[in-house]
């Protein structure tokens, strides 16, 4: 919805924005039954006074194309023109299709964070300014393409990207060939390619509390179920009694975890490891921040344990490279990468080519560690400004520990203070903040504070608006 | 499964050959209860006699790692070593998932291609001297990346992307807005999106006889029913009949349809929209092959008679420029459009940054409506000489239609000849069909060739082949 109507025209604002609606319900582009905007999110779209957009509405009630329904709004009318009544009914189809949709407060942060206005202070992704553009250009003008590999795909993506993959692996301590790697788009696509091809309807996906994985909905759209545990408490007793219902999959972000940024002690991860594999639980490691870490201490990933094929391991260079690439890698079995390589065939025919060729070249000319080691440093004084911000201004109502690396800091409130009416009303105040209960539903505890994208200032003004308004 | 024994070893090939299963196991590369390959494919692949195969065998059930079901083949032995009893059931997990694998005909076309020895005379794919390797390489070097182009992108793709669509899709006679455009990776993705985000389980999907949608199974998988109508007979009554069930949805392939390569009258099309419309089915039209009309003539996209929305029209560069791309759009309502970006975001994050760059920056300069007229002549010579071939070799057995365009031609056999049973024999022979029963279940008069990708002399020595065979 760009549109806005003009001074320029010859007709009013409210009769523009009659025609404008007519027309979009015509081509269908608003369907019947299509929920409307509230009146003052039309008044800030569309640049008019409140009053304006009432006199536009009841116009195109009174035309019998919109109807209120009382309690709940204003919709596209069930019984509008004849002609458009064989219409598909899209918003049927929608709401009785399978998908979830993204909960309200990420649809919420998605739109907001088109807008160039906002100051981002949660955003799980890099400032443009870190982002290696002119290195990625530069790459573009020295890989060469070879006929071969702009044709379709092999199932399991580009060999020399999975041979140089395997090489750049044994840094995280794993040891793997490249018929045991998958490529894929960004990790997110790993979560579906798991819940459509190596789970059934019903099982059980268990996660340490406060995960990342409330937030989307990949496993839930296909008829998992959440199951939060306390890696910190007893988990054996409790997988133990979850076991008996259906085959389940521990979902696990050892280091770095989001939102917390926690890393797993080795205590940690050995048990969650010896107790999966006790009771035969597939584990899906998710390690896309580990090559974040500040200091290169020896904090291997879960798989490194893994002799017998019992961790499935993700990572990606959307938070290490680019999210642009769209490029990332599964670890596994090859019975399970060859299913898993069936699906995303059937999905999308694999990753761009060009994608590939790039990342190839960064990881075998050496630019790829380069690039990193750059990025921790910048990423390192970025966290530290941020912590300096807390120190300032939330100190006397909150706690944190200091980051070791990645993007976050998860601040806890001694108080039940971030709720949906603090998110909304930091909206309308050009902020956007990611609340803790989108992680973990009914929990106003909690902060995702992220000091990757906001610039220093933003910060600066951003947190210091925060706390005065909590 | 790449491994081979080798003759610098100082164990025996048998030897190597158990020595590697138990590694596999170990690893958990072959889960517990997964089918071994045949004692032939085996010889084949570890290039040794099946006595040798047999020998490793025997040990290998000796030793409890294998065994033998009567009449179903040879398995990884349910109950192994103990330290294996641990491993996760992957083969149970992937037996109980949701998505349907590949069918078998399926998989081994996908394993036989991977191969550089065999003559494809049914690849739905340009062949690799026709795709503009160069030209994408020196197009490398031209375009600039912007950071924001490089970060996570917008939900429903690059704007400049959509916006140089809209121009280009008015030579299809399709007049639209970059809000009704959503960039997906290849035509493929539009199904599953489709399948997740506007239909529920238990739907109707109605199709042509022969579709190319039989091959795959992305609406299947989730839940939904194909059920294949013929448009030169009576559909209204069909459809009718059938509405009362779900909510279903047309999927059409009206211009080169594939397999069959014809091209709907204007009164297929028109009937098929009009039926559609009164009966509130909503109409996904498939256009990939669309530009590669021998004849520019007014064969024009079902969606150009759409006014309301009622038409979801994908394309695609697979076909065109080269798959490895992975750019693919939809255009629809945007109501429709928004959900299934939400969907996409949910999936993987968008398309590659620089895939849609490069496309971009074809559109824009020309380079692409160039490419693609050189490739139409490319093809139209193909054509031409595969025709002559079927005439030499095939005219008293078989008839088939003049290409108009694309890639294929749809050869009918007066007997039902083309069955699993050829295909096979004919990967011996190191030839690549797609028989018919593939788009068609159970039908074996048909052969879809393609004059696309196989070289001159091997269109001319496999067919004289397939002929003797026949």
């Amino acid at each position: 919805m760009e549109w806005k109507p003009t001074k320029q025209s010859h007709q009013t604002f409210h009769e523009q924005i009659v025609n404008w609606f007519t027309e979009c319900i015509a081509r269908g582009d608003f369907p019947i039954g299509m929920k409307c905007p509230s009146q003052r999110a039309l008044a800030v779209q569309f640049e008019v006074n409140r009053s304006t957009i009432n006199t536009a509405l009841e116009e195109l009630k009174a035309k019998g194309l919109l109807e209120t329904r009382v309690g709940s709004g204003t919709f596209i009318a069930q019984n509008p023109w004849p002609h458009l009544l064989s219409q598909p009914k899209w918003q049927q189809h929608i709401n009785a299709s399978i998908h979830k949709p993204n909960i309200e407060t990420i649809q919420l942060i998605n739109d907001y964070e088109q807008r160039n206005d906002m100051t981002r202070l949660g955003t799980g992704e890099l400032a443009l300014e870190l982002l290696p553009t002119n290195q990625l250009e530069k790459s573009l003008r020295e890989i060469t393409l070879r006929p071969q590999a702009i044709g379709y795909s092999e199932p399991q993506g580009s060999y020399e990207l999975r041979e140089s993959l395997c090489i750049h692996l044994k840094k995280r301590g794993i040891d793997t060939t490249p018929s045991n790697i998958l490529i894929i788009s960004g990790a997110l696509q790993a979560f579906q390619l798991v819940a459509l091809g190596l789970l059934e309807p019903g099982s059980f996906i268990f996660q340490q509390k406060a995960s990342y994985l409330n937030s989307i909905h990949p496993f839930q759209s296909a008829g998992m179920h959440m199951y939060s545990v306390d890696i910190q408490s007893n988990i054996h007793e409790t997988l133990e009694r979850m076991k008996k219902n259906r085959h389940g999959l521990f979902y696990a972000i050892p280091t770095l975890e989001n939102p917390t940024g926690r890393i797993w002690t080795s205590e940690e991860k050995k048990c969650v490891y010896e107790t999966c594999k006790q009771l035969s639980i597939p584990i899906l490691e998710d390690d896309v921040y580990g090559e974040l870490l500040f200091e290169e201490a020896q904090e291997l990933p879960i798989k490194t344990f893994d002799q017998t094929g019992h961790v499935l391991y993700v990572g990606s260079v959307s938070k290490t490279v680019s999210p642009g690439l769209r490029i990332g890698w599964i670890v596994g079995p090859q019975t399970v990468i060859r299913r898993l390589a069936d699906i995303k065939m059937q999905t999308d025919y694999g990753s761009s080519a060009i994608s590939q060729a790039i990342l190839t070249h960064w990881l075998t000319s050496g630019i790829y560690e380069q690039s990193i080691a750059n990025l921790r440093e910048e990423l390192r004084v970025r966290a530290h400004f941020m912590e300096r911000l807390l120190e300032k201004y939330f100190s006397n109502i909150a706690t944190w520990e200091s980051p070791k690396g990645g993007f976050y800091i998860w601040v806890q409130f001694s108080k039940p203070v971030i709720t949906k009416a603090l998110f909304v009303a930091l909206l309308e105040q050009k902020i956007i903040i990611h609340p803790g209960y989108v992680y973990e539903p009914n929990e106003f505890h909690h902060l995702r504070l992220s000091y990757a994208y906001a610039t220093f200032e933003q910060m600066e003004v951003g947190l210091q608006k925060l706390a005065a308004m909590i």
